[in-house]
């Protein structure tokens, strides 16, 4: 498991105190309003603005990551990425995480290490302060908990029930390349386990191995609406796939939602990838998830401030509640979108 | 598993995003403070006082409880008890919390709402509101995450760190209890297992059971304190044990420890279940941990203000560093304390 190095240390060597002080002597405080990080009962924060927003976020081994393909370190940084897209799809600023980890008995110092080593250069790259966390063991697999906390004024705050009739539905960037990636790397991993002499073929399809492997949370948009005086009037991030989260917006916000298919952003990766796979593209972007993209609504008066914007794309347009959460085809025809969320897989 | 129920409604009849409605549907808001609570991407907070103070802990299944004689309404309860005694331990007002947990697919609807009764009855004694979550699968086994925000102006935050030479070290309540619960009723647990006919014996060791399946924080320790005067210059909570609760108060607050045996609070119980195990009872308040309970330093010159609380015992007080953490034995021999903290299980 741990690639960049040979040693493998068990944890029982350090103990649990022990080794939280290892992994977290390091650590260093970005943010003004961490007043006391790691090492007491709680962090202590002192927000800069009115609000603090919290979210918080678990991911499981086996469910949400396969330790076969995934390296740790790219696991830590995806597992704060998915947090902090929650504090940013609120137009917050993200300030600080706390972070639980279960280990079991497989997971060496050197692992471990790896997967800090994610947190922190999550931190680094977000300029936001680890201040607190749990390490504990589990009888079988990982699971990191990552609760992020951000900050924003009153009026700076978007709410998921906040669009309006005819208010213009936008995207950020392009969906289904971490989809589409997690499919590839999925099928290398089954051709390795056959025949462990095999390397895997990434070549061409770096852009949709980095969507899976290391997706970066929009923490540009806020300020990029800002400088442009685009005001959205809800948002919401896309980590389970465009349907559901429009559908999501629409039950917020009592509207119903018209999107059209030609204006769906897909990078041409995640295009070619979906034909090797026999798979609509259309279905990666819209039931794929984890693409970290924003979904929003703004005025229809602001259509001019976004028409050219290349991190921007118009999907369609807020209709009323009983018109429902649809799609409309190239070919015409109005196609009523379903959310999916996980089921309990079987033991 | 479910005992209050004989419906037994498989998670997939609801899915993931409308078990999560109908386990939060009835979540009341009672926090001034708590602007926005579950449904969006963030709770969104707008603190009263003028720092947060945040706290997170992660409980595994098979490491933290045994669901064979854990009720889990109890364990619910319990997980959020955990975190909130990390907010009590700065001396802070717990006001929110956001729970993640990870189902394997052996829960049904029913005993997921036994949870969510647990964090909901623990909200309502704890007059603090649940703002947020995350709910997923797991392959394995059931895990639960709390993260506890709390309150307090900077001159009420009490840290781990302000222990002065010859301060009193005192302790609230009583140790072990919640240790000799736990074995009491892993013991039982494995007379059912040999004999499902046999009923557990629990009489006379109501107390412990209590202190094991349903303990406390020590939320009406910040009123105590105030309206007696009395003023910590260290505390931290009794999650792991007095030993190394003492350990750490001790190398954050650069000093060394004194307490005397004699002085260690003990329930009968807890001696009279130690004696049944051939356990020294002092191991059990030493090393037990889950108590709960708060551990703190004050000036000498408060020593009249506690000496006749009945909340509060006298353990010791506080020396140099270079005396290190140790126990005077009521044999008259000084027993240096070691820490014990979690040690990854084999798989």
């Amino acid at each position: 498991m741990s690639k960049n190095s040979n040693k493998s240390t068990p944890i029982s060597e350090f103990g649990e105190f022990g080794l939280i002080k290892h992994l977290t002597n390091e650590i260093n405080i970005e943010q003004s309003s961490t007043i006391k990080g790691i090492g007491d009962d709680c962090a202590v924060i002192s927000p800069n603005a009115k609000n603090s927003v919290v979210s918080t976020e678990i991911f499981t081994e086996g469910v949400h990551f396969n330790l076969m393909y995934f390296p740790l370190k790219h696991l830590g940084f995806k597992c704060v990425t998915a947090a902090i897209s929650d504090i940013v799809a609120m137009n917050a600023i993200p300030t600080q995480i706390l972070v639980s980890i279960a280990l079991s008995s497989k997971f060496s110092v050197e692992a471990v290490e790896q997967i800090y080593d994610g947190f922190n250069s999550a931190c680094e790259h977000y300029h936001i302060d680890f201040v607190g966390g749990d390490t504990t063991s589990s009888l079988t697999g990982l699971v990191i908990n990552v609760t992020a906390i951000g900050e924003a004024n009153s009026q700076e705050l978007v709410y998921r029930n906040g669009a309006k009739k005819n208010d213009l539905i936008c995207v950020t960037g392009d969906l289904g390349g971490a989809y589409m990636g997690l499919q590839l790397l999925e099928r290398e991993n089954e051709v390795f386990k056959a025949n462990p002499n095999e390397q895997p073929k990434l070549e061409g399809y770096d852009y949709i191995v980095r969507r899976q492997l290391s997706p970066l949370a929009r923490t540009d948009m806020k300020e990029h609406f800002f400088s442009r005086e685009v005001h959205p009037t809800s948002m919401i991030d896309i980590s389970d796939g465009l349907a559901s989260e429009l559908k999501h917006l629409a039950t917020e916000s009592n509207c119903g939602c018209r999107i059209y298919e030609q204006n769906i952003p897909i990078d041409d990766q995640t295009k070619q990838m979906a034909e090797e796979f026999s798979i609509n593209p259309l279905v990666a972007a819209l039931n794929g998830g984890e693409d970290f993209e924003l979904l929003f609504t703004i005025p229809v008066s602001e259509h001019d401030k976004v028409k050219n914007d290349p991190n921007i794309t118009v999907l369609g347009h807020v209709v009323e509640a009983n018109e429902g959460v649809g799609l409309m085809t190239g070919g015409g025809s109005l196609v009523e979108l379903t959310a999916q969320g996980w089921k309990t897989p079987e033991e």
